[in-house]
């Protein structure tokens, strides 16, 4: 380690699994790392793996290890770039506090990559304005993408972006002109043709607010694929090895994603220790880490129907409680039809349902940035967005190409589903969507999603919903008042209902 | 008005609607109630209410109203009991700090009966610990409940409960011994005999907490009668009228409520002006005060799963969005089928579906008290809460009976779904759910939240639910590691999922 000034071009505090792998992506791009770590085994093991992947380092590095803020600090160029990656909430305050008492300077910036709150990013930025330029930027994809190719959701201040624009496009993952992304897993050799999965994407919170959202999808497009496995399973039969073929058969349509390859890649795959297939021995119990809560939360705050998130987030819960739904396994007697079907028909059915219900979910994403972008003041780039989610993070998929095109055509499009090429996709497969709630409904199989997302697109399209009957429960219990269909809009009518008891109506 | 002590046993800040009813109601049970509001014009009303409906009250008044908080403390005996109904928020704070410089003492009573937020009362209990002591009553029945017995849930210092329980025993709605609402809803005749709509629920929050979940309980409940109307209507062309027949029959049997009820009045009221149905009239776009949306926001946070009140919450959402579902209704083709359906089989099939989602929706609710007793460290007493909602309140129906009954069997049952009436009921009705789901996807009604409660029935009573390839999913993007069916729980396992450039597995 050296006290001399090595001019690198770039900070990082905190090298856990993702800091180490961003900032070799960096040093493969020719970035010269100033690394900090309070536990120094993890900067030994930084420096070990630049020396193991690349030779030449060890005469000429490209990550140096810093002992204390300090020294980091004086081993970078000014405007100082630091990209701190510790666990969200408290850590980060303290890292940004550390960092001005060891010198840090007001033009400074701080990039927040850690998976924090939007609301506190916007916090952030307002609290240190005077001490720091305070960045953020989310950065899906997990130790892979940072290593070779992330998605990486920049948002902060307008004027710091253009120190960050040329690393963040050097170490994002790229896309090549049919919006397929340029895979080259291979240490020293990274890609730098293509379209780089990063965008600038507003003020403040914006990124890390863009990235929640891309997890409440995530959180959707998981679930809906483990409910056509369920299907698959539960009505024909196959065994995982035979959905993990299928899925790749759909990995080569409309359905393709890292999501479905990778499940695809699971179900083929057999313990070591029993012969079962793996996915038999893993318990049915899944875990949460937040985001997508916060997604759902964040809809129910403002307004914006996002059942599918929803409910992906409750299947989550409802899975954990192994215990009692092993109780409720023997106590709730099933009372389900088993009627002939072909395995073909179904085949296709859950193969397109899981695609219409893929595009509501999406619709209901984009709708949720849209609210937020009210919210917040932000002018958010839905084609921007969709196209930095094409390549390196958890939701790549072909399909991220269409609502790219969707919002090129029209950038204030109302609705996913309001596009020619969504709503052509609905109109002609919508009849799988509904033959798979309906199989899944008469089987007993538990689709929350699928059936949240049928839900969404007939309520959605339904020019009258019921909503007339519940405004006059409102208006009858509470007097809430309701508006007219023939009033202009705004104007309250209340209706002096007859309820037994009450005084009766003045004249 | 007055400046000599009345020796009033019960004081009110704020007199609106519910102030002015609750107080009448205190007045007709022989409490001395000295009002006090911001708007004299309201405490002249409650005054001039008195005099109407009482005459005797000229020279025997039992509400006095007062021009100052002080003067109103003056009139009170001690310890001062004050209820303070004033919209949920800030005023609360102000109130309390208006009462405590006008003379307030640490042992007076403050009961807040606004729709407070139950974080909110937790918080100003340990506040005011030393000013006075704070107490939350929820208040649930409207304008009418609180004029003629609401339902009361009251949380707060236990100590304090002592000198309210038997004013709000008077007051509460009164049920017979077979639990229907005992009524009488004219002015000095209350009702004496029976078991009072109110229990003390526990310590700080736990009152508005009960009242929270049973206002998101309330959403499901609505949601689901429109639904059920919905379907009724578009799958068998009923007039709004005949429907609110079927529903006025519906009303004797297991649905019986004060809900259903009222929409069999709403759907047989005409429209003065044009002379169609009100309910055409009436816009279809539901309005929403926040209770709901806490609830399902507390459900989301605590990992309960509640997907048919979230639905709920977001079905108003939905409803909201008229032009976009205009354009909608023109853009997205609807692709249906429409078979032979009998009327009676359809009518039968909905009644029973109405039933099954309403006890998926009152389990959700008790599992999510459940949840927070644990978070809170509260002692909820399940009979007691669905006892005290079976009068007074929007929720009121026979069916609470059956609750009661099933937590008086098992106060510790885990969820309503395993008690074995609710069981029985679902295993014998449960075809009926699964036949409206069927026709609603089919026809392409949107019932989100029949269609949730179908997946939270099936879900729960999954012994094997598809988490086992979302957590596999988990461990190959983000090595999340999972749990083992054959490994003792809590025990870690990873996966070295051959994912393209990752390196290779080390031997």
């Amino acid at each position: 380690m050296s006290n001399t000034h090595q001019n690198c071009n770039i900070g990082f505090v905190g090298l856990g699994v993702m800091g180490k792998n961003l900032a070799l992506n960096l040093a493969d791009h020719g970035y010269r790392v100033a690394g900090f770590d309070l536990d120094t085994s993890k900067v030994q093991d930084t420096l070990n793996t630049e020396a193991a992947e690349r030779p030449e380092s060890v005469t000429q590095p490209r990550i140096i290890g810093c002992e204390s803020m300090e020294e980091m600090l004086n081993n970078l160029v000014k405007p100082r770039v630091i990209v701190v990656l510790v666990p969200a909430g408290n850590p980060v305050d303290a890292v940004c506090n550390n960092l001005i008492n060891a010198g840090l300077e007001p033009d400074d910036i701080v990039v927040d990559c850690g998976n924090s709150q939007w609301t506190d990013t916007i916090r952030r930025e307002a609290e240190y304005k005077e001490k720091l330029k305070f960045f953020g930027t989310a950065v899906s994809g997990g130790e892979v993408g940072a290593r070779f190719g992330p998605s990486l959701m920049p948002g902060g201040d307008a004027n710091s972006w253009k120190y960050l624009q040329p690393m963040w496009e050097a170490v994002a993952a790229k896309v090549d002109s049919n919006g397929k992304p340029i895979v080259s897993n291979t240490p020293g050799k990274p890609v730098k043709e293509g379209e780089p999965c990063t965008a600038y994407l507003g003020p403040n919170g914006a990124g890390h607010y863009v990235k929640m959202v891309h997890n409440g999808i995530e959180y959707a497009d998981m679930q809906l694929i483990c409910e056509a496995y369920h299907l698959l399973r539960s009505l024909l039969g196959y065994e995982p090895e035979e959905i993990g073929k299928l899925f790749e058969k759909w990995n080569q349509g409309v359905l393709n994603s890292y999501l479905v390859e990778i499940s695809a890649d699971i179900l083929q795959e057999y313990d070591d220790a029993t012969g079962a297939p793996l996915v038999d021995m893993i318990l049915d119990s899944a875990g949460q880490k937040g985001t997508g809560r916060w997604t759902s939360i964040s809809a129910t705050q403002m307004g914006v129907p996002a059942g599918i998130i929803s409910e992906s987030v409750y299947a989550r819960a409802l899975s954990t409680l192994t215990s009692e739904r092993e109780l409720a396994a023997s106590k709730l007697v099933s009372d389900v039809e088993s009627g002939e079907i072909s395995a073909d028909d179904v085949e296709k059915a859950i193969e397109e349902a899981l695609y219409c219900a893929k595009i509501c979910a999406y619709a209901q994403g984009f709708q949720l940035m849209r609210a937020a972008q009210k919210e917040y003041d932000w002018k958010l780039n839905f084609t921007d967005i969709a196209k930095i989610w094409r390549g390196g993070c958890i939701i790549r998929a072909s399909f991220l190409q269409k609502i790219a095109d969707a919002f090129t055509e029209n950038p204030d499009l109302e609705n996913l589903l309001l596009s020619d090429y969504f709503a052509d996709a609905m109109a002609t497969k919508q009849t799988s969507l509904r033959k798979a709630v309906v199989l899944a409904a008469q089987s007993g199989i538990p689709t929350p999603s699928f059936f949240s997302a049928l839900a969404y697109f007939d309520g959605y399209r339904s020019e009258v919903l019921p909503a007339n009957l519940l405004q006059a429960q409102r208006d009858y219990f509470g007097a809430h008042t309701y508006e007219r269909v023939d009033a202009e809009p705004g104007k309250k009518f209340h209706t002096y209902w007859q309820e037994e008891g009450r005084p009766e109506r003045k004249a």
